[in-house]
Parts: structure tokens; C-alpha cells; sequence
């Protein structure tokens, strides 16, 4: 370790809740959220749910001077709503979209339609020698309900694909970071399939000296945004913003210090968002020996974990499964019921039953009715049949890593 | 190089036209193509097109002894057709699907349905020390028209997708392999971009020793299945697939041989498939130095290429944006039609107009057809908001990299 050169990496990570017509307050705390990052010089600004590209925008006039580089993943509908702000050089950049998120058809939730995904991003820092850093800024699919979640099999195969291209695409990296609201509670198989599958290190629990919020909570009741009747189990709120690190080849992280924030900005009575932000101080080291064992020592656990995830994706593909058919049933019915009336319509028009003519009306009716039928359980069969075959993939997958780790224990 | 273990691997690469019931002698020509690869005895065999699941089993049950390693990936409704059967472990998978391919509408050309992706698969090969292997089976859109190819946009997107996946991706690898049905001419801008930022090398130009169709063609007049109508502008017929290949760190690729198939399966009358399969022998061999270098020296002609394809995007992305925002305006229309229809409804239920009742079937014929057109209009405008995204994102990627070959020269 003698003379080589360290670095201190500041790292901040928010989910902004910026959501055009519907956030509160939105461009208000934009305005803040530039403010105080202008003053705190970070060297590595990750922020999710900037859904609207001008909010990104103002952001990038407003922090040019200290984050000169800056890029914005589009995709899906709305968008991804990710971006990144860095002091460094961004060299290279890949996006990659989960395979599932969510269902077209709940509108209320919106998941699907914003397109989620992780943001790659390749960093190198001078000073220390080809140090690429890839901190993927991103989210998971939401959870709205605890007790009966209906999308905790495609949060795993989120998770499960976000370790796949971590560990694909950080190969030759010599840190990797990642930094995002990941909707999921620290003790969630999802979270300790992606840390086990991947080695990362969780910033809250290691860090030498931690500030801010309880637990490290960053969906807290005290926050004038977050809706009180979801927290009513939590009092002191939730954990799911992360930043995660690991070293690989040559290099050596440590969490110096972390820090939440814990309520309103300095000044106003408002807080940056309705969750709170995540501060990690990364300090690293060129070491002599390469690291990169992290994994070795979790992997009977990891068995256990992968196990449990593999069940719990076999659940949802049952249900996928089912609602692949009974959409499948249902086209056929309403072609049917099509078809009938079809033979009926020609045999009206051969003059075979004209003594008892159809109510033209209800004919149509019924006509258009059978075709709305039709069209949306054909969309909602295909969209069903890329879920199970999504779902039969990650199991899959899931069971081959579970073959290779009882061969090679 | 004193001593050091060299490998010869023998490359196997098909586009298998395995479509069920469209096909023709589909089963037949998948039993020819497995007595040919059990026969044969290759390292590893890429295969595209194998769209349905039991093909895939029959000749993975087939192949068993000889290639005891497999993979096949699903995506999209039907699935990528993608395969893989490998006489080494396989230690790794992953799947990227390309974010643009093609339209949903466009039923009679049928990419859409395909989710078309490019499959990495990491293999390790014993004898040579840590040569990790990333064969890439894989397929881009489609041509449907050259003279007037609607789908060069989204092509180049992939090309581009595929380009950054392999370099994310391949970073750790000591030898990299693309094998697959690119839909693409040796001389056009998307080969060239794909070659040109990732570095891999055309196993058809590098061959010490060729044999097989003139100019290594794979879709050939001769060929009982092939359209000989397109084919009329090429009487040798046309390379589109290839396998191409680098060495990345202390590894040195050679291509010894490349041959094509020419034409019906021995003993038969009938071809494998219609295209022709690629297969090429290499030898990979330990170097003292690390390679690597092959970017530099075709820098200043890859901006030109960069420079081509980012105005092929651009062509595509206002295409987009026209017919998004044209979507968008029929939308408002339908709803606004739906709107008048509803206040005339209104109306009449309030006795305003009872002089003049409407005729209630062609009042619900119209209520109806204002609806369709407003649900397909809406779907059409979130699908070409949705291309918008990705094609600008596209473009603004071939921007960055412009920019830094300008920069470094």
C-alpha cells in the first residue's frame, strides 16, 4: 500500500418524487435539490424519478459549473426518470430495461409505463490509476401492499437481472457502486439475493460513523410527503434507498461515513422529496493483492436465499400461467360469439329466418362488444405469455446457480 | 509464446427457419441438422430461428452425448429462437433484448413478436487458462426492402445495442464470439459500426483457407427455400450471416478456416435450412503481451461510420416523431367526437331535441368507432413515444462517441 494514491469519493443518491401534475411541490424542490447539491460538491449525484427531461435540464444549467458531466437515461413511455451528475469524466454509458415491470392494465400503479431500468455508467477517475467506477442509479418495481404482494415475483426477477448485468458488466471495473431506491426492505430475499449473487456492500451497514435518520431509514413518517397509513407498522419508517459498493480487482472501499437527510431543507419548510436522501463517503485505496473473494464465504447462505427467491418466482409463474389461460379462454369465447353471429348475420341476409329478423341494435352491440372482447384478452394472452416466459427464464437461471454452488460448495 | 497450451475451436452457425406450421419440412430438417452436428463434432454450436421449444429439446436430447452444455433463450411471445449447445461448461448466461424491433402492427412481417435479443453465454475452456468464451447467438430485424428499407433505423439501433452490449459485457473475456443471422451486408453501415466499436473480426475475410458458396454467400439462389425474386439483384446471392471474433487480453485468435454448407444435406434433397450455415475453425493461442489494440488504428474511418449511422437514426427519429405526433392528433379527435356524441346523448336524454331523435344504430355504430380509433390511436402514440425515446437516446450515444473521437484522435 506504500504511496499509492487514495481517493475520497462523495456519493448522493435521492429518489426526487418529481412526477409532473401530480408531485408536490415539484419545481420547488427542484430548485432546492440544485441548490443544496451546488453548495455540497459531491463528487457523484445519482437521482431517480426525475420523470420530466426540463427538470433534468434546469438541473444540468444550474450544477454546471460543478458537475460538468451528466447524462439522462431515456426510455419506456414516460421515461426512465434516472440520471446521473458526476465531477468526472463519463466515458461510456448502457441502459438496460427489466424484462418485467408490472402490468399495462394497472394504470393506477403506472409501473410499466415508466419503462424501469438500470443506467450503466463508466467513470474514471485520475489520481487513481484506471479506476472505473459504474454506479447504476435505479429502481424497482414499487410495492403497494405488504401483506399480499402481487408483485414480489417481478421485483425478483428485477433483482435477479440487475445482479445478472452487474456481474457481467463490472468485470473489469475496479469498483462498482450502486446507488437507488430498490423498493425492497433490507431483510427482503430480493435484497439479499442481489448482494449475495453480486458480493456488494451495504453503506449503512458498514460505515464507520452513520448520521441521520433512525435505522437509516428513508421513507420516514416525519416527512410531510409520505403517506402515514402505509407506515402505520413502521414507526420509525422504512429502509429501501441504498447505496451498495464493492472493489474488485486491485482496490480496497471502505464507507467512511454515512449520512441521511431527516426532514425539511435548510431554511424552508420543505423537504427535497418524499424520501430521504442517501450520503455515503467511499474512501479508496489501491491495495497490493487483488480482492474479489467476497462471495466465497456467503455461499451457503446464498443457497438458501437463491432457493427461496427461485420458490416465490415459481409462485408468480403459476398465477402468469393461469391468467395466460383463462385470457387464452377467453378470446377464444368471444371469437366464437363472433363466429355465431357472423353465421347468423349471413343467414338474415339468405333470407333463411326472415319471419324473426334481429333488433338491428343489439346485434351491433352485441357484435362490438364480442370484438372489445376479443382484442383485449389476445393483448392480455400475449402480454401473459412473455410474463411466463420471463418468469420460466429467471427460474431457470436461478436453478442453474443453485446446480453450480451445491457442485462447487 | 514458449510452451504454452493452443486451442482449436470448431464454430458451428445456422439460422435454422424453424417456424412452426410456416415452415417447410421443418422437423425433417431439424432431424438432418442434429445427425449433422452429431456427426460433426463442433465445440460450439450457435443456433437462431429454433422458435419452438421442442425443437429445441428433441435436439438437445439428440446432442446429448456430444455436446453435453446447452442454453435456450426466451424472450418475447414466441421467443428469441436463440440456442446454444457446447461441448464445454456454461457457466453464465444473460439476455439483452433490444429496445426497438420493429412495429406490433406490421403482423405480416413479425419481428415485434419475436423479442429479438442478443444471448451471451460465458464458457470456460480447460487446457487454456481462464479463456472465458462470449458467444453471442443472435439476430437483428429483418430487410423486407432494400431499395426502401423502412426499417434501418431500428436495425442500427440494434447494431448499436449489440455493439455496446458486447463491450460492456466482454471486458473480462479473453476471446470473444459473435456467431448469427446479422440481416446485414458486409459492406453496409451497420456491419461497419458494429465492427468498428467493438473491434471484432470477420471470420470470412481473415480465413487462411475458404470453401463453400462464392463470396461466402449464405442466402443463395440455389437454395430450394430461398426467395429468388429478392434475390434477383445478387445472382450469387447474399452474406448476412457471419461469425465474427477478437482476442481481448493476453490471447491471439486466428481464423485457420471458414466454410459455408452448399446447397441439400448429404443423402438427401433437401437443405438444412435456407440459409446457409457458417462454420469456422480457430486457433487461439497464449501471447506474451496484451492485445488490444485493434480500435486505434480504424478510429478515423469509424467516426465516418458513426458519423452515417447517427444520420440514418436522425432519419428514423423525425419519421417517429411525425407519426407520434399524428397518433396523438387522431387520439384527440376520437375523444373529441366521442365528446360531441355524448353532449348530443345527453341532449336528447333531456327532452332538447326530441323533435329530431337519431338514428340509434349509426349513433352507436359511430360511438363505437370513435372508441377504436381512439384505444388504437392511444396505443399507437405510447408505442412511437416509446421509439422516440429510444432512437433520440440512440442518437445522442453516437453524439458522446463522436465527440471523443474528436477529442482523441
Amino acid at each position: 500500500m506504500e504511496g499509492d494514491p487514495a481517493l475520497r469519493l462523495r456519493v448522493f443518491d435521492l429518489n426526487c418524487w418529481a412526477i409532473r401534475y401530480l408531485s408536490k411541490r415539484r419545481q420547488e424542490r427542484i430548485q432546492l435539490i440544485g441548490d443544496m447539491l451546488r453548495q455540497e460538491d459531491f463528487d457523484l449525484v445519482l437521482l431517480q424519478e426525475v420523470w420530466s427531461e426540463r427538470d433534468y435540464s434546469d438541473l444540468k444549467v444550474k450544477l454546471r459549473g460543478c458537475y460538468p458531466f451528466s447524462h439522462y437515461f431515456r426510455s419506456g413511455v414516460i421515461g426512465s426518470g434516472l440520471c446521473v451528475f458526476s465531477r468526472f469524466p463519463i466515458l461510456d454509458t448502457l441502459l438496460y430495461q427489466y424484462s418485467l415491470n408490472g402490468y399495462p392494465y394497472m394504470l393506477q400503479h403506472g409501473d410499466w409505463f415508466c419503462g424501469k431500468s438500470v443506467g450503466l455508467v463508466i467513470i474514471k477517475i485520475s489520481g487513481i490509476e484506471s479506476a472505473s467506477l459504474l454506479p447504476c442509479s435505479h429502481q424497482l418495481h414499487a410495492e403497494y401492499c405488504r401483506e399480499k404482494d402481487a408483485y414480489l415475483p417481478h421485483r425478483l426477477v428485477q433483482a435477479w437481472e440487475l445482479a445478472q448485468f452487474i456481474r457481467h458488466t463490472s468485470k473489469a471495473a475496479d469498483v462498482v457502486l450502486l446507488g437507488g431506491d430498490l423498493n425492497m426492505h433490507p431483510e427482503d430475499v430480493g435484497i439479499q439475493l442481489l448482494r449475495g449473487w453480486t458480493g456488494l456492500r451495504d453503506a449503512f451497514a458498514e460505515a464507520t460513523h452513520f448520521e441521520g435518520c433512525e435505522d437509516g431509514c428513508t421513507l420516514v413518517p416525519n416527512n410531510c410527503f409520505t403517506d402515514k397509513s402505509e407506515l402505520l407498522p413502521f414507526p420509525l419508517g422504512i429502509r429501501i434507498d441504498y447505496i451498495l459498493y464493492k472493489a474488485i480487482s486491485r482496490f480496497m472501499v471502505k464507507c467512511e461515513e454515512l449520512k441521511t437527510t431527516t426532514g425539511t431543507a435548510p431554511g424552508t419548510d420543505v423537504p427535497f422529496s418524499d424520501h430521504e436522501a442517501v450520503m455515503a463517503t467511499l474512501h479508496i485505496q489501491k491495495q497490493g493483492q487483488a480482492g474479489g473473494a467476497t462471495l466465497t464465504t456467503a455461499e451457503p447462505m446464498l443457497a438458501d436465499v437463491v432457493t427461496e427467491a427461485r420458490t416465490e418466482v415459481g409462485v408468480g409463474l403459476r398465477a402468469a400461467q393461469q391468467q395466460c389461460s383463462s385470457s387464452g379462454r377467453m378470446a377464444l369465447l368471444a371469437l366464437l360469439l363472433l363466429l355465431l353471429q357472423a353465421m347468423a348475420a349471413l343467414g338474415a341476409l339468405a333470407g333463411l329466418d326472415a319471419g324473426q329478423p334481429f333488433p338491428k341494435l343489439s346485434f351491433c352491440l352485441l357484435a362490438f362488444l364480442a370484438i372489445g372482447i376479443l382484442l383485449l384478452a389476445t393483448g392480455l394472452h400475449l402480454f401473459h405469455t412473455m410474463e411466463v416466459k420471463m418468469l420460466q427464464s429467471t427460474e431457470e437461471q436461478m436453478w442453474m446457480v443453485l446446480r453450480t454452488l451445491q457442485e462447487h460448495p
